[in-house]
């Protein structure tokens, strides 16, 4: 068993999708675990990651703060501390803080070198 | 995309391995989930879940309070709000709460009927 404090985790900047403002941390390596992968990202207010898809799922639970979730099309669903998220495989999904506090969640994935 | 608070799904109580004081909440069903599953959990102080162990992983977050882990060997390691923990594969583990606070983790698992 291993356990550790989130703010001993590395802490990286999000570039891709044009994201800016947000940060990613992961908790176990594609090497240890066995099946996913569990990410905690923060998103400052007015930051952004942006739209983007891929053939996975996330199953992610709202920490702190609310995130507003958009799709290809521009519908906007705002989703805030305690709330689950699922988005499928292959749907398109980008995020804002739009909110006076910073935004924290917690992202799965499942792990990409099987 | 879909999401909802965690209040809105139901909460069963959990009756494996002697446990007492301890619910779950399991915001996919294993139909829908391409390929894990994430859970919240609450166990009230001198709640517990008994010493079990199982061939699959658990990734967990301590959303609040703090919780014993114990091993087979008696063992005992206190995780509390804002830890990742990672338990392996067939890993021996129960869980405490010996504090004031009702603890709250999300516990994640692969899902069983790939």
């Amino acid at each position: 068993m291993k356990h550790f404090h989130y703010t001993k985790i590395d802490e990286n900047k999000v570039d891709a999708f044009g994201s800016t403002g947000t940060t990613i941390r992961v908790f176990i390596s594609e090497d240890e675990a066995p099946n996913f992968i569990m990410r905690r990202f923060e998103i400052k207010p007015l930051g952004q990651i942006g739209l983007h898809s891929h053939d996975w799922e996330h199953e992610i639970f709202i920490l702190n703060g609310e995130v507003v979730l958009i799709n290809e099309n521009g519908d906007r669903e705002k989703v805030s501390s305690g709330e689950f998220v699922f988005i499928p495989p292959n749907e398109p999904h980008g995020y804002i803080n739009e909110g006076n506090e910073t935004a924290a969640f917690i992202c799965m994935v499942p792990k990409q070198t099987k």
